[in-house]
């Protein structure tokens, strides 16, 4: 498999890495800079090398004009930012060929979202409360992730409602909140702990990131069976 | 609800105690014993009381002519040991009165199972591992629960078969071993997990019983679901 | 060894089980009540029998004039409430009777709070966070052993201070903040989680409770201890 | 501070990398290699260039003579290998230099074993039960560190020995045995488990590994310290 990447960032540099450990190539990066890369570099204008797929983890301004550009190579969009402008570009591009988009291009962060949405049907009398765990450095708290993790739930268990801080309140606990603890530590790369607690029982479902290679990794993933499909608008529901 | 007991163990006991916490009563014990009980205790053949529910922790021996006698009170079947006898007689039943039966009365195992159900499909590039810990007293390993789990993993991943000591093994892991670990300490009443590791992430699920009280819990919850139902055969499957 | 309780709420009754379980006796229990108990009763002013030691998890009303009694029998004070003149009156008494306090009778938070004291110089560099979890009915946040935790912290890292809400911060984690998290769900008796997270790695050191007994079983512990101890006051630290 | 690195495998480009991120640069590698490296580099026969500290992550072959040159730089010897051999050179080495050694470079490990040294006479009454889990293509069993854990541990239960497989047992737990789990799957870095499991309570000490970082960071975090040091042979027992 060929992949032609959009962006050479941190991101891309770690799915160049994985897509030769995979034994596949690069083909070229596409990139508005002039700087040196370690694979021939494109313009938006140029010709573009051939390729089986095309992985961008860059930005809206490389990103939008990569989406409309006429060639029919299936592309996995994994650039975050201007979401619905992204989307609807993603949209009309999927006459013409393949295209896939996630906000979080973890599969396991994908799996965990869908394994509680089928257990907390399941769980009605369990308290759930949610806890992340991320290094020192994050400053945005709960983490994107957590909220996907709430979103999921409240879809599900329409009265539940958010409780930050514990130490603040002076009555029990109501069977609709849902407790959100943030923990901020050393290097950790991101923790999401889901805790539905009932009668003398627990059923905890942790999920635990080790480097931010699960990005990459998950977008290759999806390009390797992105190359198999036909034209349309593919999400990790339907792929 | 009105609750009529069958056996008066330390599960029954359990039953009992959690049965009057909930609002509800106990009607009697149905017993082969003379002694003295806390409830009026009725034989077999005698006419029992009137009841909602008839909740069976007991032993074959006692379970089989209660479930043959005739009279048409929903039963929840609890008994463990000659499954097959137990099974037959309760389809037997089923056509008059509903009957419910599982080995394992704990609704928190029953889902932990459902949930490995449906995440083990998801999960197929995913090295799973099982450990469970039980008290320091337990002779029998790995659990039985620790089997029910690894019995609906290979219904999803035909190909699995279990490591017990890898420390005897020169090779690496396979994509089909699933690794067993036991470990026993202390009164730990039981904590199962199950392990997803893929690249660079983990999910983790674990169920933790606090007290046998889940077991008498469980049977409750079932009896308050059961006195709704029309005569049939249940299981957690179809309540 | 024989037992005088003090007081017979829900932990003497445990403290009673488990003296019995272990082969020792109760020789009956101090009360203001009149209520029939399952063993002898006695009031502060009659005559006491014979025992080897005295168990108190009852209140500072009952406890206090128990302290002052003169009798020589050795005396586990669980008693929490009113805790400086508890404090003075054993500190008086220990001249003629071996006397052992502690606001929690657990041995093993006992030991966490050493395990922990030992840690935290040891892990400078490493960011702490704390963490606790308990039942759904439990209104004060945090618990009483966070804060013996994070007390037993602050001792050896001055500079400490407690974070309640990341939600509400908009700067990054200060080496010496310590996040406080608290997690309530279902029946959760009791877990305290330390953490310190540094460069690429983590250690985590939990304590879990599985029920109430383990103060009764400190309080059995300490005892047998105390009974072969010359007049004192003793704690933890010293037995 | 200047650092000299000996060798420039994967835990040397680590060293470097996090040495610059640090503040601190790179005088050179001494290698016995003709590649081209991102820092100059040198012979062991040839003059080096000056320097505050030495690392060592290579081989024996390279680290032997690097010990007994004749020049007064505090060295860090990390090399794994002919153990005995080294710690002789080094021993004869120190008498004109700081130098340090130690078979895990990982800070948190060392504690880690500190602080299960310090716990377990504290839990006598405790079950000690282990578990390690590394990644899939880990093939000895237990791991070094675990074995490194276990002998903590027997230093200080002597009567203690190693069951490894539960499942071939047919009688209940003893008090002295130490159970041995293995876990692999995944990419998993390393994490190492130490279960106290007493009555109705358990501590769980965890330490879990990120990335191989650790041990590149360990070491800068001895050289630190080593450059201030006079002359004589350090671990981390007495740095």
């Amino acid at each position: 498999m060929k992949v032609l990447l959009v962006g050479y960032g941190a991101m891309n540099e770690r799915v160049a890495r994985l897509t030769e450990e995979r034994g596949h190539s690069i083909a070229g990066i596409i990139t508005k800079s002039d700087k040196h890369y370690p694979y021939p570099s494109f313009k938006i204008e140029e010709e573009w090398p051939a390729a089986d797929v095309i992985i961008d983890f860059s930005h809206p301004d490389l990103s939008l004009p990569v989406i409309r550009k006429e060639q029919p190579v299936p592309l996995v969009m994994a650039t975050t930012g201007r979401k619905e402008e992204i989307i609807q570009a993603l949209e009309a591009a999927a006459a013409t060929k393949p295209v896939f988009f996630s906000a979080n291009m973890s599969y396991g962060v994908h799996i965990l979202t869908e394994i509680i949405k089928y257990s907390v049907p399941l769980l009605q009398n369990y308290d759930i409360e949610l806890t992340e765990k991320h290094h020192r450095k994050k400053v945005d708290a709960p983490s994107g992730t957590l909220v996907k993790l709430y979103d999921a739930i409240k879809e599900k268990r329409e009265a539940a409602y958010p409780v930050y801080d514990r130490t603040e309140l002076e009555s029990a606990r109501t069977d609709d909140e849902i407790g959100i603890n943030v923990v901020r530590g050393g290097t950790i790369v991101g923790e999401h702990e889901v805790l539905f607690a009932g009668h003398d029982e627990t059923i905890q479902i942790i999920h635990r990131a080790q480097s931010k290679d699960i990005f990459a990794s998950g977008s290759l993933d999806v390009a390797e069976q992105l190359v198999n499909k036909t034209p349309g608008y593919y999400t990790f529901d339907n792929l």
